[in-house]
């Protein structure tokens, strides 16, 4: 999704956008210097800020206060940060140098306390609201994305798996952050519990659909759209929806995946058949179509809010989400 | 420590203890198969569950009710557990088998995200505090151990180090959730403003002591008593007391010891002659003796409150901190 794009979405919110970004700027900028390099990258290393975005549209249902509501979109956009440093954690790369492991030993445990201290931060920021629902919700995101990971790992270079299970992970993964994003900024700005629950619907199915793309781009994409090599999550032993549809539909296609990654990975030739063969096999045609039914469930709980100039952003940002094509 | 020695000091909290291991094992059992086995072994491991005792003994200072206390009292010890998960992230031995490193990886990040996941647990139970000050400190005390530990991997086999240097990452990684455990019970049993802050700086100076003698004993402990051989802090590069002091006062020690490690790890061989140099450098008897400082001023501090059965028992347990051997 290209950030200025996105951004044309919502710009009549880009002055409160802002002041999320300095806030975020600020949670990660302060304390001590090794923490202060790694998250400064990591913060102008950018991104859509799709769930601070979510959480100011959503405070829009209820009494919106940009000081107020900036403690809900900050810690959620940090909570994202942080686990995205600690997936970046024990990467292959940095594991097969020999001697270099001791280097990058230090930087992997840095890494990991890093991220720790941003989940911290984005707990300390929600200490100032009184109802306990906000922490419980916040903490439980946390552990549902926990899980998420771990499921994935667990499943990793596992050929035997059904839809079920994959859809539990991205929803683990993914959309619930995303679903939480939007009903906690209703539930902070004290929208009606009606329109809180219409507003989780609608993250929840958005966030489902997001990553179903995110999946297919994996795939579809080039290595220049993409910014790393195409396959990268097959290679990585992900079994997402695509490849999910291919081996189930395809005996061969399973049998060719086994093989490619008996005993060692494949070779960046072997990866592109194995992509080709994902291609031909409909399962990007099948994952596009489910992708959109989540869409449709997003667009249904959107028709249940008051029609305002939110619920058309939010309307927008699904219809980009749907068209996406990097 | 021993746990049964230690027990006997507070053997009237028996029941109350009891409840916060149930918690504990609440806590960690539910929600999912991986995470249970890796959580479930790390409660069985035991331990002293000093930070909980501290917690109910302060709260004895207030309104105590075991029912509500016990919502900062497990936290506290999930915190520390979800540390020690952590710090067991990406070790050496694991690192360095080759091939096996892929299994170790996926091992390296199931422990991350169960340690993240202890973290989110403990948040969540203190989500029914009203106070405000009550989360502050629990996310600041998270945030500054992520600091401590930061500080220790950046000060690793760096042998240009100073006693402040020392002193400030052992408050960090140790003494300050110490600290605030017996401030956080003071504070959700509604004790005075007094008598939190005087709980705060004997759990502090308790800590110090604490840390203080556990890098001792690192020393001058048998491979028996320790569990682990003596010696393993100075061969992971971590530059505790006795040690400093052994280098500061003693240039040749300290080219001993950058000799040792120049290049490669010293052997146990020389590791021994290593550990034998800080025995007889004075460093151990230096270290002592500001443990003893430190342990003065926690009985200082004890001695500002209310001369109760509860201050008997923190006074005790600080004797038995004075007086561990293993």
């Amino acid at each position: 999704m290209n950030l200025m794009k996105l951004a044309d979405l919502y710009e009549y919110l880009q002055a409160d956008i802002q002041r999320i970004e300095e806030e975020l700027e600020r949670s990660v900028t302060a304390e001590h210097p090794i923490l202060r390099d790694a998250s400064v990258n990591l913060l102008k290393a950018g991104g859509k800020r799709i769930r601070p975005v979510f959480v100011l549209l959503a405070a829009k249902f209820g009494r919106y206060d940009i000081e107020e509501i900036k403690h809900i979109a900050a810690p959620l956009e940090l909570i994202h940060m942080a686990s995205l440093v600690h997936d970046d954690v024990i990467d292959d790369s940095t594991m097969r140098r020999g001697r270099e492991t001791v280097k990058s030993k230090y930087d992997n445990k840095v890494a990991m306390y890093a991220g720790d201290y941003i989940f911290a931060k984005a707990v300390e920021q929600t200490a100032n609201f009184d109802d306990p629902d906000i922490h419980f919700t916040i903490s439980h995101a946390i552990m549902d994305m926990c899980i998420g990971e771990i499921e994935q790992i667990r499943d990793q270079y596992s050929w035997e798996q059904n839809l079920r299970m994959y859809l539990r992970r991205i929803k683990r993964k993914t959309a619930l952050l995303i679903a939480v994003s939007c009903k906690l900024g209703a539930m902070a700005a004290g929208a009606s519990k009606k329109n809180q629950r219409h507003l989780y619907d609608f993250g929840y199915n958005v966030g489902m659909a997001f990553q179903i793309t995110d999946d297919i781009l994996d795939f579809e994409g080039t290595e220049e759209e993409l910014g790393k090599p195409a396959g990268g999550d097959l290679w990585q032993g992900n079994v997402t929806l695509p490849a999910l549809y291919a081996m189930h539909h395809d005996p061969e296609v399973k049998q060719r995946v086994q093989t490619a990654f008996a005993g060692t990975l494949p070779d960046e030739a072997g990866l592109s058949e194995l992509i080709r063969d994902v291609n031909e096999s409909g399962g990007i045609s099948y994952a596009k179509e489910l992708s959109r039914k989540y869409l449709a469930k997003a667009y249904a709980a959107l028709e249940e809010l008051p029609d305002t100039q939110e619920r058309t952003s939010l309307t927008n940002i699904a219809h980009y989400i749907g068209r996406r094509s990097y």
